[in-house]
């Protein structure tokens, strides 16, 4: 399935129950986070994941993140892809390979 | 461009700077996390969002959600989908219309 | 240094530059979530804390925490003491020793 | 009530139930994060805030917090204290008098 049918299956479960009047950037924003810390929760006390609850929570977490690039006119793919050219510069292969530091201390 | 063009290059970005062994499920939920809290940042004293920054922001947290699906073997679109059947289960249009209530609550 | 300086200290740290405008309840409340996650920056790739790094990212968590329980008319201290009452009967000790299991599935 | 007396009742819950194990630098990170995203749920989708739940969940942000201090063997105040002299440095009344801008964009 396309990502066309998940923002239209989005599209139609909001309208249907006019809840685009909850759905500022700002709401949006807040509940990526609140999703982010249930997601979160899944590793609290140690790194063993359970994926069914990892992927309840995970699919938040999306949810709000499609449903936000939705409402600013984006598509979730294209703020992929630009965002990775950028990273792309700022880690050079040579330079961040094999390490987890960040580009202002590469 | 497909979500295919989307996973591929960012298996590509990870496998050359050999940045798998950084992501375990743990790690990058807690990444999901931290950018969703940079993300947050945008709206932190209002709500006038700089849509820029937000693209920026967003890109990380679904940067970070898409590597997380791909490492558990899932398509991100699919885990939305799957949990949309749910919500619209949960949140009959009759009872939610209109309403930003939670579930268990209406 | 009792509570009561901190609480001082930080009264005139904001009214000096007249910040009490920008902290609304939800304001602060965002601003706990964004400083949450720029502490668990600390632990985002290993679980090596940074002590100095940890002080700083704690410093704001509990900052804003403190300005969120004056603004409400709250002592932090109280806060955590009452809370604490009601864990220990979620959890009582012989039922939760040596156990992360959360309460609702103990 | 005075911090020592959290600080101890704290110490105790902790003790009778064993919890000390779990209580890593980076779980109890992770808990502040896990539990400030429940608070912020409180102003999901609005700002008005109900006070008894908002209570609730800043309990939790500070138990953590509390419990993080102690762990790294500081006093939570003298962490607030000793960072409120730097932010006292970084934003001049002067020059932030009335403004929410950050301290690198004054």
């Amino acid at each position: 399935m396309s990502l066309s049918d998940v923002k239209g299956e989005l599209r139609i479960l909001v309208a249907e129950r006019e809840w685009a009047q909850f759905h500022s950037p700002e709401n949006l924003i807040k509940s990526i986070a609140i999703e982010s810390g249930e997601l979160l929760e899944c590793v609290q006390w140690n790194n063993k994941v359970d994926p069914d609850l990892v992927r309840t929570e995970l699919a938040d977490v999306l949810t709000y993140a499609y449903l936000l690039a939705d409402r600013m006119g984006w598509d979730p793919d294209e703020v992929v892809l630009d965002k990775l050219r950028l990273t792309r510069d700022k880690y050079p292969v040579e330079k961040s390979r094999g390490k987890s530091t960040k580009y202002d201390q590469l």
